[in-house]
């Protein structure tokens, strides 16, 4: 039996993760995690002349280094899962446009790196594919104009708001090859916090944060102690305070293995962030860069990774509605 | 061996479609299928206050449709996949957040509902799920103001235009229980022929269509004698006519068979809707309505279903990029 409750299934064959490649911004190479991407930018363009069309680039070459990395060409790969935060999300179609594999295309806002490895592993496990990509990205100035202000305002930005990481992450699934596996993935429900604030994601996401992990723990009777870490996609300092202190009130103490990708990326002193980073390439660089490695090295063996979306959308919320939350999480090990 | 090439694969246990439900706005419902979709509304608000709220409204609704048809709660749905037009997927979002159902997030603008129906069909098949729903939805004012012109401003359309349906369709997988079956799933790659113009999607998608059906019939090794009817997603009349062209040029000729859902919803005469209908709700509403109901009756016996998605942006066309199109196929057979 493959289900293991409403949300959670177990992967009969668990699907190896053969290997990971993330692309990052200035900013983002500036901070504590620098050593563990694969390359760092050194402006908000790489030669682009749109913030958009560098975003873009940025997924397209995570892409090929990924390729690259793993000693696959794009004719292996049977299935590309991508997705971010641009509208119709121009960053993953235009990149995925030049690359002719076979595109299914997501959107979960920052939840995306978690839902395009579930999907992928499932395609894997399933029987549908040998190998395949998934991969996000984001952009700090892209997603700054499209969902709060123009740039070139400089508006003062509040306590609460988080940092959009400018960066991609992706990963090769494989059913041959080793590397850390997927074995189990707990599929998110929608989840509105009834937060109206486009400046306090963390805050928004973090009902469906602890209502994912509550879930997972509950449906794989497995307890804190399985894992190594337990990593939120981006709900920063803010809302990994909050998910703390729910999952507590509900009997579950996850604090002393709980970070958060938002939290990791960016030095909270040096870089002044304010809440942390943000956007569908924190988790995914954070992931494919750090935490990887660190699985790969068995500094860490156990991991449970749970990606946050803010399904935020300027127009509806103008329109005076909140702001709903999900999360997806998979269980990564090394077996 | 599931696989029969680099974008196509064979379901083992093709997955019943058990039943499906339509919502269509008003013009919809003056149209040639008028009878066979489930509600047709009265005007373009259907008591909200907002275009946006009418078409997640119009969502929802069709989501409860087809459960009270197929008999089945939400707690028997173990995956809902849906996607729309809108930015951030709102329609889909502030839907879903209200069925307390795992959700999974998908864009592939118009060619969503066969995208939804083929990872439907692999959660099942793949013994993942028991039951799942796929549902998109468009609405001609949410789109015609997003991605084209204040609808107060009255533009005049060109006559390459196609008409954006208001409508959603949905649709029942399930691994247990009877009607049309999911046997074949072919995955588009994405296809640019330049086409830079947002009032001329046909042409967009033309190529990616003709590229979707050429590899179908190719890797399933299928004759198009083999289909009752091949009804493309939404390519309207200008559409068609290119990528039966297309096809011509290349040895395939489907003319015969070959129809689309933005040409079959409109009279073209009476109507005046240009160059068909358009939008994730015209290929959803389509199939549900009138298709799935020939299926049942038997008057189609073997479909195949090629939904269409034109990638646009109004940001990166405005940049002066192309606009990439997408086709996903399915066949569905009565066995």
């Amino acid at each position: 039996m493959k289900r293991l409750g409403t949300q959670t299934i177990k992967l009969e064959n668990p699907v190896s993760i053969i290997d990971t490649a993330s692309i990052v911004g200035k900013k983002e190479g500036e901070g504590p995690l620098a050593s563990y991407f694969d390359y760092i930018l050194e402006d908000e363009y790489w030669g682009e002349k749109s913030f958009e069309k560098t975003e873009s680039k940025i997924l397209y070459e995570t892409i090929n280094k990924v390729l690259q990395k793993s000693k696959k060409t794009s004719s292996d790969i049977n299935y590309i899962l991508a997705g971010d935060l641009l509208n119709q999300c121009i960053s993953s179609a235009y990149a995925i446009r030049d690359t002719n594999i076979p595109f299914l295309g997501l959107y979960g806002a920052c939840s995306t790196m978690v839902e395009s490895l579930s999907l992928g592993a499932i395609l894997i496990d399933g029987g549908f594919a040998n190998n395949v990509i998934a991969v996000t990205s984001s952009h700090f100035c892209t997603a700054e104009r499209q969902f709060r202000f123009p740039l070139e305002l400089g508006s003062q930005r509040p306590q609460t708001s988080q940092w959009t990481v400018t960066g991609s992450g992706a990963s090769v699934l494989s059913n041959d090859g080793s590397g850390p596996k997927i074995t189990t993935i707990t599929t998110g429900k929608i989840i509105d916090m009834g937060i109206k604030d486009a400046n306090n994601m963390g805050a928004a996401m973090a009902g469906a944060a602890t209502d994912t992990i509550f879930t997972h723990f509950n449906e794989t009777c497995r307890n804190i102690d399985y894992y190594d870490l337990i990593v939120t996609g981006d709900l920063g300092h803010i809302g990994s305070n909050l998910t703390n202190n729910m999952l507590n009130k509900i009997g579950v103490n996850i604090e002393q293995k709980f970070t958060d990708c938002g939290i990791l990326i960016f030095d909270k002193e040096k870089q002044d962030t304010h809440a942390g980073g943000s956007g569908c390439g924190c988790c995914a660089s954070v992931f494919s860069g750090y935490l990887y490695k660190k699985l790969k090295e068995r500094e860490i063996n156990k991991l449970l990774l749970i990606a946050t979306g803010a399904l935020m959308s300027t127009t509806i919320v103008q329109q005076g509605e909140s702001i709903p939350g999900i999360a997806h999480a998979i269980s990564i090990e090394n077996l």
